[in-house]
Order: C-alpha cells, then structure tokens, then sequence
C-alpha cells in the first residue's frame, strides 16, 4: 500500500482492504456500525454528521445493491450525495479517471466511494487525491470488497460470537470472488476456528491461503460446519468447468439447500453477499428459510457503510484543522 | 386480492388498484390532496410527514413524468428518495424481483412505488412484505394506474362539482390503457351520469364494461359531454387498424379539436393523462387553450401522490407501534 | 432575443447569454459568487435560499460535469433537485420538449437548468414558461456557455485583477466551441487588453470576431500572453483538417506544454474548461503545475452556479408578489 489506511493520528481515512486494518480498527468500526442500527419496522438509523458535506458514489461497474446501500448510508448521514454512474466506454471517450476525481474534489467533495473493475483503483485514486479527502473501496476487481467481509464478520459475530471458536465454510467460486477474499481477511485476522473454502476444483485458489482449507467437495467442506456462506456464480463460468456443464449440475455437487445442511452443525447460519441466483449456489426455500441471515447481512452492510462514512469523516474534521 | 388494501384499523395501506376503495376511502385521499395544493407560481405544498423515511422509486418500465411526480411528492413530504430505474433485460440477468424487494426492505425501505409492464406485480409484491411496509401502483400493464384515476377524478370534480351529473367521454385505445381503466373504476365509482368509451372498434373493450357505453364514432361519443378525456395512442397500433392506417388518418377519425368539441357542451373541458401525440389525438390548439385542463391534471397528481405518501405512512406508524 | 433576461425591475430572470448583459449584471453575479467560496477543505458554500424549491436539470445531451456542479449548486442552496438525463432519441420517441416543460411547471419547478445540442433551445424554453419561471442554459450547441464565460471571467479576475491589462489567448477550435464564445462575450465586455483566437486555419471564425485577433500559429498566438487557456479538441475535427491529421500533429502544432509556454509571460497561467484531452491539446504536467489554474475554474464554476440559482430566485420570489 502506498497511502496508509490511518492517518497520524490513527483516525481511519480510507478503507482500500481489511488486509493492513488491525483488528482494533475493525472493532472500532463494528462498534459504530451496532449504534447504527434499529429493528426493521422502526424509523432507519439517522445522524447529521455529515450535514453540509458531499459524498460522490463512483459505479464505474453496475450496482444496485450496493450502490443503493452507500447512497442510503450516506443519505442517513444527512450528507448531499452526487451519483455518478459511469460505464467503461464513457470513460474512455470522456477525460481521465484522475481528471475526474480532481474535478469532483475542486467541487468540495470530500468523501469518494468507488467501485471497479479494475485492481488498485481505489489506492490509484487514494494516492492522488488531498490529505483531507477520503477514499472506500466499493468493490474492486476480484480483489477486495472490505464493507463486505465487515458486515459478514458482523453478522457471524451477531449469531455466534467470537468467531475463535467458529467452523466457516465459504462455497462456491472462491478464486474470483472478492466478497470470499474479503471474508477471508477479516475471519483470519479474528482468528476465526477453521475456515474452509469449498468449491470445484477449477474456482478454488490457486495458492494455499493461510489460514484456510480448501475443500473441492461440498458435504465434506461443510460438515460441522457452524457458518455456511454461499456465493454467487456467474453464468459465463460453466464453459471453463469441465465436469459442471451448467446451473442444475452445479446444484447437485454445490448448491445449498435444507437436505445437504443436515451435515452442517444443527443451528448453522447460511449466508450469501446477494444478488442470488436461486436454484443454482442457492435454494429458495434455505435462502427464505430459519437458517438464513441473508436478509441480516443487507441491514448490517448499510450500518457498517454509516460506520465508515462517519469515521472517515473524523478524519476530514482532524485534517481540516491541520491543513494550511 | 389476496392482500387488502386497507389494514385493521382502516387506514390505507397499499394502493395497487381503486376498484375495491370505497368512496369514502378515495375521498379521504382526495381531501388530502386538496390540502397539498398551494397556487403555481407560489411555493411547492410542503410537509415534514416523511423525514427520516425512505421512499424506493423501482421503475421497470420507463417513464419520465411519473417517476417525477413520485419523486417530487416524496421529496417534497421530506422522505429520502431512492430511484431505481432497472430494465427488464438487467432484472432478467440481475437477482429475482422479489428478491430486490427484500433486499431494500432490509434497507428500511418502508414505502415502494411501482411501475412494472407485468399484470400482477404491484399485488405479487404487496403479498410478500414485511407488516409495516406498503407498495404503491405507479402503472401496471394494461391493468391500473390507481393514482392517475384519482387525479382524473379530482381534476373533474374540481370543475364540474359532482360527477353524478356528468356525462365524461374517454376517447382513444380504450383496451389497451390503464388510464381508461382507472378512470372508469373512479368515476362509475362516483356514480358517474354517464360514461361513454368511444375509440376504433378494434380499441373498445372485448366485453361490455358495466356502467359504460361504448361508441365506435367520435362525434355520438362526445355529443353533448361535459368532460372529454384523449387518451395516448401507441404508433404500434396502427398496423392492427383495418381502416385507420396511419396517425394522419387517425387524427381525422378521432383526434380532438376544436372544431370537433363543438357537439360537446359548450362550457366542456379536455383531458390527456400525457405525454401527448400533438396532430395525433389532440390537436396542439386545443391542449393549449382555455378548455384544457391538462396541466391541472399534473399539479393535481402530484398533490394526489403526496396524499396518498402521507395517508400510508399512518399505516406504517400504526403498524410499527403492533410490532413485536 | 425575444424575452429578456432581466425582469422588469432588473432582476436577473434568465441567463441565456452574456452578450446582452451588462458589465453591472455580470459583475453582480461575480460578487455573489465570491460570497459562494470557502477554501477547498473547508465545508462546502451552505446556504438555505432556495429550501422548499425545485430545481430541474434536463440534460438533453450527455455531461458529467457541469450536470454535477449544478446538482450540487442547487442542494447547497437546499433546493430540491430532479435530474432528467434524456437523450435526443427518446425525446423524439416522446413528448415534445415544450410539452415536458409544461409538465414540469406543472409540478411546481420554478428553475429549469437545460443543456441542448441545438442552438436557441434555451431561449425557446424561455419564451413559453410562466413569468415566475426562470431558465439557465448549461450548454448550447455551439453557441453559447454562459457560466462557463463567467467562470472564465472570475478566475482570470482573481489570478490577474483588471482584465484591461491583460492579454489573453485561446487555443484550438475556437469555431465550434461555446467556451470560446461565451469567454469572448464576458472579456470584450469587460474591455480586454488583447484577446487572441489561435487554432488550425479551419477551426477560426470564419467572420472576424470584434475585439480579437485571429493567429493560425501557436508561438505568435500566446507570445507575451498573460493568460492562456486550451478548448478540448473533438477527435472528429482531425478528419477535416488537412494537415493535422492525428492527435500527436496536433500537439506539436497547437498542444500546451511547459516548453511552449515559455513564450507566454512569464507568470503567465494556464486554462482549460475540461474534460482534458492530455496530450493532445494539453500536456498533463503542464496542466498538473503551477500555471494551471483548472481546477480553480471548476471550484468558481460552482461558486457561479450558486449565484445565478440566487439570484433568479429574487425573480420567483418578486414575481410570485405581483402574479394574479
């Protein structure tokens, strides 16, 4: 990393990747992120911190959830919020992606949220930008998506406690997943129990990560296992499988469902980041079902993105006074 | 309907269609309306009601003038508006419609508007949230647009008092709009005097529509009729047209001017839910003079829209209070 | 011009064009937005002038910044903000433009922002809405830039004072480019030392412009200049210009960089209305240096917006007084 995460004064400034956050710095921010939370039905969590300030959600690669979780996040914050939703070719017609952020930043927008698919944008971006302004990472490349593996860890957390005594099993297409990376960083660096990561042989990864184990069959990959997370597999893998020809075989040897949790401990959690594709990582009646917490990790991810938001925000108040 | 539009208490919850509304319930929300509307040219009716709150947009058909009014109505009760606007071929690829639902439910989105080219959807949804949240209709297929019968009716009402007495034409495709529909539903409602349907044979209903009388020729259709409504005619359509080839040919068949309103009353006023076809089936001439009323239909739909925003968040107040 | 820009008791109603503005006018404009600046850092310019209002941005043709910088001008004076991003196949589809100005007067937006590809779009807009309707044009066809001729305009002030005593340059395809003319209109205005138009022989005016000089030479062009300011070159033109057949020739010929600027004076600053073509009319170093002054231009560009949405607001409020 070029830029640090923290600034001097160990205020948080930018979150690129949970992988240099110590474990401190993730507390802290789940501790934020529970006091921005209200039982669905009551009024939505609401602060005006960041009154009077200007977040800009750069989607340079489509999002609705994601993009609609920030945008509300920082609504909740009271900050004005610029959405600029940016597909690759207008970018490549259009000026500079720096020419961009420095334009957006000579408009006092103070706190940028970027998602692309490009690996190391948003530290491209965070090397270049002024001390005062902040940087989130809304999902890079297969790389990273730290809001993720934080609200994951949250709700591990929320369900089951200290994830030290923990069995996690992460399944599906681990290699090109930034969401299993993201979890990875922050289980591993809680010292979660065990964590496994499950899938065919052609998605696990291809270097051992420390910490972990894969596994290339399901039931084996998540017996006792306490946490089960599903992932989400794109269409355009099955012609690089060779013996998983399409969605229906990849549910037989993959996908989760009641009958193949019975291996799993008896009060296992399921996860999986979204959007689903039902019937295929997923069955329905699972994702609807007791065991489920899917619908958990979307109230917890908009809490996590009110915890950074506000965070970085002390970061912009500390340097302001700073700056000359 | 599997889902009632009113909950236990009476209060609306759900607008989805106005044919099980009584008139007492429609004139509440149009007593409210009234109260949302300040003169043009004066400051846009303003309410804090909805601070806090968050109102989704989700429009999978497209539309400019609706997704305005929603917008601007939410805005202007001081929610916290999120557009989504996803096309059918993203939503094909993307994550199941229910599943967006549960997702922005999980974001405390308490309040949706829906637009969606599928018969059913609005109630599908409504069918599947949470207790305190409520699905507004903002254009469903062939089959409703709840709010525009509403601001039809206000509109008429406000003109020519009780609609008991009056005979109103609707003019045009009468069997492919849900304008025409949701029109009709208010005003036979409201013992509409009389209700003529007058388009091309080919456009009248299939089947007799109660308390309406059908009329293949435009000057014994609006003969005589206090309220003349034009409705939108798609370009498609005239391929299916036996005699009436081309818009040109339309026009003289059943566009309105002014010529042609002189068989109406002579005190009679002219409608169009918009946008319009100008030389198509209204003349440029007649929608800017004095009997139009057709920009009075938009202040009056967005005052409907507010009205209807505020009256189901008292819904979601109750409701909240029941929850455990 | 059939309707004026200033209402009858010298109110700014529309901003069109600066031709017709007086030195009075638009040195109002420039105070106000002077007001509208606090050093990048620093909270963002906050004012509540036009809470409970609606502004409308129709953006008839595609743009990134100037779209933002004001969206953000008008939620920093606490409007309500809808974009309309409609592109000109869609609005051929639809509703005529007028038509959804109406509708939109309609729903109580008081200021139209509008950007349009064809010139005299902006004053027709003017022509048709309600006396207490203000339009500001953000970009017409070739034609005319206002803000942007005002932004032009300030930063020069700022960095050079009296513009009297100034020679200033412009650089590439003066012919089609609004920001040429607009930074004409408000230096002539404002009694220029020396106003030099240099580009390829095809992209001057063809008819001498009063009060400039017209240099088909780079080094003659900027010779002892005190300002220069580059325009983005289209990389259509390169197919018309018979010896300038790619970007890399143009640069030689008529790029800025550090080298060439050396014939300008010596603290001579450089300008450019973005998005930058690096490399092609500007060199990134030169733009990313000291002499380069274009990030100031975006930061006033808002200030600007900010004081022209002040200012009609005078006119709604003035005018709502006299209305019947």
């Amino acid at each position: 990393m070029t830029v640090e995460q923290l600034n001097d004064h160990g205020q948080l400034r930018h979150l690129i990747s949970l992988a240099d956050l110590s474990r401190t710095e993730i507390e802290k921010i789940l501790d934020r992120a529970n006091h921005y939370l209200t039982p669905i039905g009551q009024p939505p969590p609401r602060d005006t911190i960041l009154q009077g300030h200007t977040v800009a959600n750069l989607f340079f690669e489509a999002s609705t959830r994601t993009r609609a979780s920030f945008e509300l996040a920082a609504k909740r914050l009271s900050a004005d919020v610029l959405n600029l939703d940016v597909n690759m070719s207008s970018r490549a017609k259009g000026e500079s992606l720096l020419d961009t952020i420095y334009t957006l930043q000579a408009m006092q927008v103070d706190i940028f949220v970027v998602r692309d698919a490009g690996t190391g944008v948003p530290m491209r971006i965070a090397d270049h930008v002024f001390p005062h302004v902040s940087v989130l990472n809304a999902g890079e490349s297969d790389t990273s998506h730290p809001t993720q593996g934080l609200l994951d860890l949250m709700t591990i957390q929320k369900h089951k406690g200290d994830v030290g005594n923990l069995c996690v099993a992460i399944v599906g297409d681990i290699r090109h997943s930034r969401v299993a990376r993201s979890a990875t960083e922050a289980l591993t660096k809680f010292g979660v129990g065990e964590l496994r990561l499950v899938g065919p042989q052609e998605l696990l990864p291809k270097e051992p990560i420390e910490g972990t184990q894969s596994y290339a069959e399901l039931d084996r990959g998540i017996e006792g296992a306490d946490v089960v997370m599903a992932l989400r597999i794109q269409k355009e893998r099955f012609a690089q499988l060779g013996d998983i020809p399409d969605p229906q075989e990849y549910f037989r040897r993959f996908g989760l469902a009641e009958e193949r949790m019975q291996i799993a401990k008896p009060d296992a959690i399921v996860m999986h980041p979204g959007p689903m594709n039902r019937g295929v990582e997923i069955d329905g009646a699972l994702a609807d079902g007791p065991r489920s917490v899917i619908q958990e990790q979307v109230t917890n991810g908009l809490a996590v993105r009110m915890a950074v938001l506000s965070l970085v925000y002390e970061h912009v108040l500390t340097t302001r006074g700073e700056q000359c």
